[in-house]
């Protein structure tokens, strides 16, 4: 049997997603072995949950084993979404639309930016709206014609994540909610926010784990698929 | 030491109100006493919590006890707000101004209506906002102008809770959230909602218990007591 | 201010959706009141969570209401679904494509069938793939080609609710996860697969309530509605 | 779209209250940022969670932005409170009367502090009654006759949570619990004061988050505008 | 190996108390054979849990069993406290004193009246003070005098089950806490009451399940047999 | 009204116990405040929760404001209790007899500690018998007869917490359950001791909060007071 | 895509086990089909969770659809188990030796059951041991000889789920703990036992769902065809 | 009564097993007197959940109190398992075959290398098989032969914790589950998989506390005894 880890290398063909590492629990050796393997195989990198202590040491790890000029171009650290890209990712496909990420507050912002890199990381683009909480919603209001436009919503709220529920009962796009880990009492951890969230009397309103900013934008990569007619080519590659 | 249930007649000259009776685990001897005990003590009885076959045979209890005619006027089962009272509430207390009552769905109308007939058995008149949930906003926004008149409100939502921490972000007034268990999944027992309105973000909103409409009214009963001046008079005689 | 029950009536001109109605915590008057005025707006009435009781009270009492003849065509009660119709849903529109709702035991027939009928009451045909529990992969693997062929995949599974999960791993099409409260000890109520869905390790597999096929169906609905260009068309007219 | 940071300006004119700053999640720079806007609108900036060493940070950066002499007058930070507050507070405005924020131990110091400082925010002039747990009850009944006199009670408790109950039981204003994270096992992270709170058994307790002083505070200025014939006024103002 | 039920009999000597059997989950045949075997054996039976369907029950097959004449005396029902007893419970032993059985609420008196019960089956007397819950504080200083008489105090309390802190930091005695799953929303189950009781800030409370009568006066009787001398002396004759 | 922090010095006369002090959340300024406020009082500091750098601070705060030769005798830190005592705990009372606090592993032993100190300051001897967890019985079995001797038995236990059942159903004396908030995964936070105790099938076991050495020390003193004669007289001189 | 309920016939071949069928959510139609088809299949049927009112249904179901004489034999159900067989369980195959089924009280009977006839359908032979809680240790030490006989010990225990605990520290096979939803308050449901058995510290205890006595069993069939070297053979035919 | 620390020696001949420590909560100083203990007994030492520095302490301690040339040979630290033994395992035994420790993903590898390392040190060989989550399916099912040879599953899983069902359900061995603490959101803690293991529907799969490696093993090693006749040998001498 074999005892080495293994990259999930049919991904992109399978599903037509790059495979992210999540790195919150690994070590920067471990997260190297894992992006020179996927940088052999022609694979982009994505790994989440990196501080900029380990991406620097990844960079270093990386520097070591490529010798000479290290790596070409370097992996980049996106501070605030906390994740490693490598190389970089590629121009946006315009046939995809744009998605449009919005967030209750700025405490949102980490887990909103995970959310656009890992899209961009696909070719998809999107805009961040911040700042639009229930509590003051005017501010909401004030953004309606341009989130018209968007063609799949993705809603980050923390507190009681009444966000995603609002947008979802006024507008008709495909509306994917993700629980933030902000607040304290109830709200600490994104219980609340993920409760109110299911609980949500909009219809059609659905939910990722809390501060699950990847799987909200590979659940809109897979709607965006679908709806550019890419979702059934991958799928009839099949495994 | 004394075996025997005993009233605390002492609440309306130390809180300026009538000590309601939870019926929920009491029996339909158990009530008729109490009712009894506050009758000759000049009290109005309000009792929360009981079915229309319980209520019944209460009244037939207190027909056997008071002999013939019974009781006059007969104590009054109010079927939407589960409870009984004897005798009638007072005329409302033009001084107190109007409380509205505002809930999401229709499935909220029991705990509202609980908390409508706890305010007119203190002489408070009340307004009934009915199927304003946050999923159609623009129900909300059409009643703003007529809610802005209230001088407190009392906000039933079941499911994610989210109308109180929107009504508390558009108007200065007092805002009591009262949690409903009517829902399903995470929102059943009203625990989502619950979570939802103690994690607002709306500044200032104030909860009770879930279901505990009598609790909001006696909430809204302070806050204008203390308006009207009231407060600080029956605060003086203390305990 | 208003204290009837109102309905969204603009719901279809915003979100593309008729306005289901949640029957749990309504009598059989509250309903037939609401199915009445959806029937005189000219929209179809889907009442959710009704027994066969309560909807052949529903059917008396609009017989009552609509004089001789009654109600033409009566409404339809699916006692699967435990959900009411009327008048009956329209054709299915092949421009949606099919949309699979798959379960992992036949005790999720009652969710899977509440998430097909609402798909049915918005033109979207289905089908079933029953039995197909992670214990026994075998079962699973071998509906996977014709799996292949669906737009979107409704996974219903109680218990631990793996299957979702495995879906989403083999198959890009967008996955909504419905967990089912059957089970005992720790998946009674459906929290076991709940939170099985939402920690899943297979990207962009979103979550709806437990029991929610109801909700499942109008994700999907948001999803297809942006594949075929409508929602855009629907947004653009707005609140 | 809009991708910066937004204030909600308007919340003086809506609720009649400044818009507080969440400091917990948000670094010094972003701290800083909120600020100067708010500083610029001619707002009072109050912003809560912030400790010593990040009020220090955030005091460098402003004196870097605004040039030769810095802030004039420097950003206060108050160590119990754990606030930031610029300018300084106005004077109490004699109308609103006092609030007394009554607190179980001494370690419940860093909720009331805050309270108390959100308050004077508004102009409103608040008492600390410290100590007067319910397991020494002569050491509350002691304070009873100055508690009579204020207008709006904050009761802040963490173990148990029984003061509010107590309190409610005893005075007829509006009481506000706030439950504080302290305590241990059963206790830790205010759970079982929250719990208890909110089941009391005193009539119209109303309840906030978890160490929520500024909530508590707000509460209590939407109750003495009301009383102050405030809310009406700012009420008519409206969104 | 033995495959039939077997009595603790030797729980009296090792303990100084009689085996009580928890009926709720037994049927009338399985309660009946029990309290035979204990009958042989010349122990009194406390069978707790059993609604008065269930007495009749186990009476009838009692008399089936012991023809002619049946029980003499027969066993009797409790029904306020739901407990069976044969025969009947032993005269009080003055050497034990009193015990207070304190109660916030009528609604706990199911509780108080099975604690009441199991003292009496071990020959020890208790008084009951019914309906001074926190509430109204001035109920419960009225009894002070009384209660300062009594050798162990047993504390039932719903709701936030505030009643045992307060007596526990008035009285010098042991106290026993007995939370009781009266109550709604968050004091459902009892849970509210526990944790509160768990957290209590008032030195030296302890605590028994939720709705633990039965466990609360076993409890009080370990602590009165070791202040009468009787424990060391049970202790001695070993298991 | 008084601001000032305010001892419970009248606790030794109403519970014939000190008042100890919760050191956690407090700062070593506020617990040298409070040690010099008891000690100018007559009474014994009992600091529970106090690090060993806490309590250097303390003494050195002592030594600054006591001037030259400081404290004398000095304050003791207790390390393995984790308290702070001045002066020295009184000699034991031999009338008392003497406590067991047994103990299922040696990761218990903070618990233990802080509860026989606890006793220390009221005089009362205790024995510590470690490491007789349930999963070895026969080292329980081995202490049996020494177990015997003891007046009250205080147990404290982390993982399943199944020592004081075992304990309760082998022995008559009054045993108190401390659950250990020891373990990982589902014993995390002594939850699964705490529930292990409450639900427990062994008769008349009494259970304190999770950690709370401290409060079993003082319901054993609540015993052994009534045990001696000494609850009543204290009792007598009331509140 | 087929919507037929589909069976999992090749787990014989595949796991050596049938395919046992959960009763609880499924109508007498769908399990007679279901019995139907594994009768045509030449497997035995066991179906758990069946009342006696829906065993009676099942049988008069198959016996009209199986015409003249009905099944021959009829379906057997057991009343304390609560479960359906057909045909009779095979005779026990005296190579697996022999299960000891140990349970607390006699509440746990039926998961015991349970457990008991589900080994009995594979053929293996077991005994019950009644009433051994660990609250009369010596009841259960004097089973110890004859526990050492047994292979593997299934043990089922509500409350506080001490007896696998003690069980796996003293004896060497292979123990597997079953919590049962019996008790009352903190082990209402079995919670509190679950935790008890999952946090044990005796060295090497497994655990299964609470009142899964059918996994139980199957996870010592797994063992004992492992014993026995059936598990090599069955798995080599593979899936 | 004897207040040291006292070690299981019997365990090896009761169970077949040496004592594990527990290191967590353990002191270096403590650690060090049970490994001597345990040396002088001619046991071998396995300490669970110890840090590198720890470790290096434990060395320095064990060092100075053996004098020249220190510890021969030395404890070796596991950094994978966090675990220290003293002095080398024993060679495998080929009697016992082999067991799979299998891996959802590389996260979970401390916990997977615990297990084996405590079987190690009771001469059992493993494999370990790592990165065979269940959101890439092939990558299991390219393992099922080598893993068909196993003689016992060990199936480490954080997240949804879906593999051990996938795994139970392809495969006849016994399958031991063992939750992983990694993941975040729902699965922070190991909760949720400690959730879907439970609910599993595949039949006969236990399951063991979060992280937990430890106890897997050992209950591993439980059934190896079994079926290699050694359980019966080693149970005959009893405790």
């Amino acid at each position: 049997m074999n005892e080495d880890a293994r990259l999930d290398l049919g991904r992109r063909q399978r599903l037509g997603m790059v495979e992210a590492v999540w790195g919150e629990h690994k070590s920067a050796e471990q997260i190297t072995a894992v992006m020179l393997g996927l940088h052999q195989a022609g694979e982009l990198a994505l790994v989440t949950r990196v501080s900029a202590e380990k991406a620097l040491a990844v960079e270093r790890l990386l520097a070591d084993q490529l010798g000479s000029g290290g790596a070409d171009p370097p992996p980049q650290h996106h501070p605030l979404a906390r994740c490693l890209t490598w190389p970089a990712p590629p121009p946006a496909d315009p046939a995809f639309g744009r998605v449009a990420v919005v967030s209750g507050g700025s405490s949102d912002l980490a887990v909103a930016s995970e959310a656009r890199l890992a899209l961009a990381c696909h070719g998809v683009a999107s805009d961040l709206v911040l700042d639009v909480g229930v509590a003051g919603l005017h501010r909401l209001l004030a953004e309606l014609e341009g989130l018209r436009r968007a063609r799949v919503l993705i809603a980050c709220a923390g507190m009681e994540g009444a966000l995603p529920t609002v947008l979802a009962g006024l507008l008709p796009q495909p509306v994917i909610g993700v629980p933030v880990a902000v607040g304290y009492g109830v709200s600490a951890g994104g219980q609340a926010a993920l409760m109110g969230m299911l609980a949500s009397c909009a219809p059609g309103l659905t939910v990722v784990n809390i501060d699950n900013g990847y799987g909200a934008a590979m659940a809109a990569l897979r709607i965006l698929q679908l709806a550019n007619g890419v979702a059934s080519a991958a799928g009839e590659q099949g495994p």
